[in-house]
């Protein structure tokens, strides 16, 4: 196969899986997900070496992942034992941002920062945000991201518009383009997106950009129990009001992610520890946002929220960097796993308060907080032991599930949560996308240990 | 297969395809397609009679195709000679509308103005207008039907958040949920979206509603040329004004709609023929709304607007309702086709110019009008000579496609684009569909002379 790959990239742009010098790209950011032993890592310049690739391990029998830049939660980028990992580091540029069409059109390893960046100088955003701006728009794809922004426009499904991708059999497809809408046939960009890498190598994207909103206004209400904060979101969404962030933190949470980023909110010592949820507003016009602002307070307040603090611009914008950076303050202070159910938004409260019961009965630690918004809640969790930790978390994912949850909001299955989607996943629906996936890939050369199996 | 049938949904809802009474509902509203010849008609209850019924078809060897309120414009509803044609009447129940979460589980006979109805005493509102609101819930899933609100709202993609569907085989399968976002494998309700009854008959939808908007303003703008229709367009959404309707209309078709409407306008004759741009904008605060109509006017009038003309309500109600049923007019006039690409929306006019060039060789006349905002044009072509028909609209989908557009933006592929949608699809990407069709419908059961094939 080395030969074929040296061919494929050229020779310097080829290194066997064991150098020491890429064991940082053998694993994601994923709790509990061993890093795997690739056979190579290959760094392609375009979608003709990519196709290449592809070709040269499928050949050789080898299995393909590819790799953005790692800040994935689920695995989907820890390759297979003997695989071709698949960096697209080289293929970082944006190609064009179109304020007339309110595109841009962006090779897979460009960053979210970059693209949002430039997305800026014309008076738009791409506003996906799924706490790590340095992730990888193709990684980004690949999972089908969220974030905070998401409850008011969308996971990042909602912004894919065309794809360009490599196949298993290294055949280059089209879907899509600059196109606000279409009805031809099924809709394979759509089948793409959140596919983990598992159908194709996306080798290029079409992105929709939003006008920037450069008025905002961001509001913290302690409740007393997360039930009160679950229908005060039904309320604040239901009124119209867009929220651009609508968080719910419990008090550790709130606490650990103060610790972490050195924030001082000032907050009275005993509502530290209460049920939070954060609000942005955005828009085009502050008088506006704060009027907005105006009535939400009014709204959090008749609903039993024990203050309103309206925060200022830089505590704002520090505490909101701060939740979208939980995780690194979970996994500092020793979490065992993160789980990123969800749920629908009315069973937010219901779902947290059995997930903690779970934990008191095999002894785990629950912290959580959510985007509260879309009812996706990450839960930390603390259980070092692992027979006791795998037993929580089946609780934990049993009882979303029973309320009519999903396995995964916005992280992804990967490797990490393969095995919780084929047991509690629609078994018809399983087997459907397991003939799909069969239909694309006969012999199992993309990514074959990650989502569905 | 007749008794069969009968086990199924009962002797008093199965019609043999030959009777008169069912002449109806052979085929739907699509120019040009002939009405089928179904073996029967079945009106089942349940998703267990549907069930029953695919089973029986494929048990006989028999295809399948699912009728809503038969309003689809490209054939999707049509039965192949010999098929059991499944209609959904009966099962037209709105099982609930949760404003908590803010969605609606109906059955897919429900119609858009029913559901939208049933949402409104909740304040919130289905968005999806697609021109017709007679069209089944259905029917506009299968299709993935856009219309005049998906400016701002998006398409009917954009609020399916769950199916449950009867596939091939005859099994129940469930997709999604209340759920505001998920990645947990391969989205299997967005590949059932716009399938057109080809891949499972859904039985059941769950949508998204949105907090309705009360408040409104509607301005008319002529300008001198699509060109600077175009252009306008561009500058609007960019502003961030968020219109709710944003449409194009040349100078015949408007002047076709009003007389089909019976609305004067009291346009001084001149601009009567202009090219048209129709804005509406919606909000929660009317004073919100007027300051944003003094600002849309402004950009118009700096782009070039020959006038603004701010309409009143009633006035505005109508145009947009008269507008909305273009299509009725277009056929009124004698249209022999009607033709729905989509293009990148800055490529509207030019698509527009081509188009009518078209239509100058072949001896076609060709009028417009559009989804501006999305870039999605709809052609009426008339030309009773079949051959020059043909290739007019060879000509007219060639220029669209070499623009980046597409068959279809809002009226599906159906039987009327299949063979469009095969001469200018991406082949790789058509080579793929057709294997996804083959994994999940391997008899060709389902709908075989619609969409990919």
């Amino acid at each position: 196969m080395l030969p074929d790959l040296v061919d494929a990239v050229g020779a310097e742009h080829v290194v066997a899986g064991d150098d020491p010098a890429v064991a940082d790209l053998c694993a994601d950011e994923a709790l509990g997900v061993p890093a795997g032993k690739p056979a190579y890592v290959v760094w392609p310049a375009d979608r003709d070496e990519v196709a290449a690739v592809v070709r040269a391990a499928r050949a050789a029998g080898a299995s393909v992942t590819a790799r953005g830049a790692g800040t994935g939660l689920s695995g989907a980028a820890t390759p297979d034992d003997g695989a071709v990992l698949v960096s697209f580091a080289r293929m970082d540029r944006i190609l064009e941002v179109d304020p007339v069409d309110a595109v841009a059109v962006v090779q897979p390893g460009v960053s979210l920062e970059a693209l949002d960046a430039a997305a800026g100088e014309h008076g738009l955003t791409y506003p996906v945000h799924p706490g790590e701006q340095s992730a990888s728009l193709g990684g980004t794809v690949a999972t089908n991201a969220g974030g905070m922004r998401a409850v008011r426009y969308g996971v990042t499904r909602a912004h894919v518009l065309g794809l360009e991708a490599v196949l298993a059999d290294g055949s280059l497809v089209r879907t899509g383009g600059r196109l606000a809408k279409v009805s031809a046939g099924y809709d394979l960009t759509q089948l793409l997106v959140g596919s983990e890498g598992t159908l194709a190598l996306v080798t290029e994207v079409i992105v929709r950009l939003h006008p920037a909103l450069p008025c905002r206004r961001t509001v913290l209400a302690p409740f007393s129990s997360a039930q009160a904060v679950t229908g005060a979101v039904a309320r604040v969404v239901g009124a119209g009001l867009a929220p651009s962030v609508c968080e719910y933190l419990d008090g550790p949470t709130m606490r650990a992610i103060c610790d972490n980023a050195g924030l001082a909110l000032g907050l009275p010592e005993g509502l530290l520890d209460a049920d939070h949820l954060l609000v942005e507003l955005a828009g085009r016009r502050q008088e506006r946002v704060d009027e907005d602002a105006e009535e939400l307070a009014e709204v959090l307040g008749s609903l039993g929220a024990a203050e309103v603090f309206d925060l200022p611009a830089g505590s704002a914008r520090r505490l909101v960097e701060a939740r979208e950076k939980a995780f690194w303050a979970v996994k500092a202070a020793g979490a065992d796993e993160v789980v990123d159910l969800v749920v629908p938004r009315s069973a937010m409260a219901t779902f947290l308060s059995r997930a903690r019961a779970a934990g008191g009965t095999h002894g785990a630690r629950v912290l959580g907080c959510g985007h509260a918004g879309d009812g996706n809640v990450h839960l930390a969790v603390f259980q070092p032991d692992p027979e006791r930790l795998a037993a929580t978390l089946h609780d934990v994912f049993a009882a979303g599930i029973a309320l009519g949850g999903a396995v995964s909001g916005e992280h992804g299955v990967g490797r990490a949560k393969a095995h919780q989607l084929a047991a509690f996943g629609d078994p018809v629906a399983l087997d459907v996308l397991r003939r799909v996936r069969g239909a694309m890939d006969p012999d199992g050369t993309l990514n074959p240990g990650c989502s569905i199996r």
